[in-house]
């Protein structure tokens, strides 16, 4: 059986990119919710109601573990996810918090994402469940998703952007930043340059509590050949491909339209 | 018996605060897609299929003249919402290219919108069809939408981002500027100041437009009292209150969240 991966559209491919270079025999199912993105400046209901609907969907079509690649929906679903479905869910937000843990030295970390993942607090309450002590400050940076959407990757306006966005946090004294959103690594480098601190990137974590969740429930695929990779969209397949391969890394095909809910 | 507005969002409300200021006595129901915005970057199919489903909400209010307020939904949509509902519909394409082909004296338009918008080729076809020797260029600018949601209204990024879209107007010999998305007239001076040509806002043509059908078909309201104004939005209310009184020039009161199909 696949492991099912969502997000809201493109961004959950930096995750699945990394499930699949750690594990590059499981067979993976992928949908982008593409006709209801963006999802960060959704309210709370809202994200709850298309996480559910995203994840019956990957349910319908048998899946053994499910990642939540998308950290509004990790940030305000993720417990309504593990009581409602009979798989091991896994989202984005505590395999972040425990790298950033992990690498703050001065205790103060700094997290960027949507409006909705910053506003829900989820980052600051997975940081402090393992360190009471660490300071946590969040930005919100709504444009960094339609920039990167927009291929707008380098140069004045993104770097404009960003300088407006993380000023705040220049004078904060954190020593880490977590990208809370998986579009972000897209433009680590302009984020890099402006911040100055190491960023932390959850995709690499997450897929390595994919492969431990799998390994400890003895459900990994055991077959050396390379898996079948699956993509469904809600919107049409053309701009997916097109914005998704940059994110992916690699050719998209076998993908079809659904309708949902 | 109440006009019906609606749009993907906030954008609609330039529209009908011209529709206000024209016809204060007017009843006006508005229906902000907000779960579901923006429409601009998806498909037709996905776009007519949305549309359909607001005006089915706004009928089944009882309306007696629907306005589509969104000029992705008009350049897509409204032949098929004429067809299908016993209401007179009016878009803001078709006001938007009269008020063009008034203004061109060397019969060259430019059009900016969204990329659903200017894929569609509306404006062309409205325009050609009232005078086929006009040439029309269209432009796409997907950032708009965003940073005038953010509130980033001048500055820098703004006026870089604008730059950047309309460097390919300046030289083309265009004299007039169609401001083909309904929240383009917030970012007026802006655009206004990088591209140097007049532009046109729809919103004043499209009101016009709303009081000639209602007069020739003997609908006006026969009363001098302010008419009633109600709103519906798919997502959280209060977000669509901060963002949408800047755009509406008035208080949002009277505002309810429904859910949609």
């Amino acid at each position: 059986m696949p492991i099912g991966v969502f997000d809201s559209g493109v961004g959950g491919l930096t995750v699945m990119r990394e499930i699949m270079r750690q594990l590059p025999e499981e067979n993976i199912l992928y949908l982008g919710d593409t006709a209801r993105v963006p999802y960060g400046t959704r309210s709370p209901e809202t994200v709850v109601k298309y996480s559910v609907e995203n994840t019956e969907f990957l349910m319908s079509r048998g899946i053994k573990l499910l990642v939540v690649a998308c950290n509004t929906s990790s940030s305000v679903s993720l417990d309504i996810l593990k009581d409602k479905f009979p798989v091991p869910v896994i989202g984005v937000v505590e395999p972040g918090a425990r790298a950033a843990v992990a690498n703050t030295r001065l205790k103060k970390v700094a997290v960027i994402g949507t409006e909705t993942t910053i506003k829900s607090g989820s980052y600051e309450k997975a940081i402090k469940a393992l360190d009471g002590s660490i300071k946590v400050s969040g930005v919100a940076c709504p444009l960094f998703v339609p920039l990167i959407e927009e291929g707008w990757l380098e140069g004045e306006v993104v770097t404009l952007t960003a300088e407006k966005y993380l000023e705040p946090l220049k004078h904060n004294g954190a020593d880490t930043l977590v990208l809370g959103c998986t579009h972000y690594p897209m433009i680590k480098g302009v984020i890099e340059r402006v911040a100055k601190i190491p960023l932390i990137d959850s995709a690499i974590e997450t897929a390595k509590e994919v492969r431990r969740a799998l390994g400890a429930a003895d459900m990994l695929r055991q077959d050396s050949t390379d898996g079948v990779k699956e993509f469904f969209v809600t919107d049409a397949t053309e701009k997916f491909v097109r914005t998704g391969e940059r994110f992916f890394g690699h050719r998209i095909i076998n993908i079809s339209k659904i309708s949902l809910p």
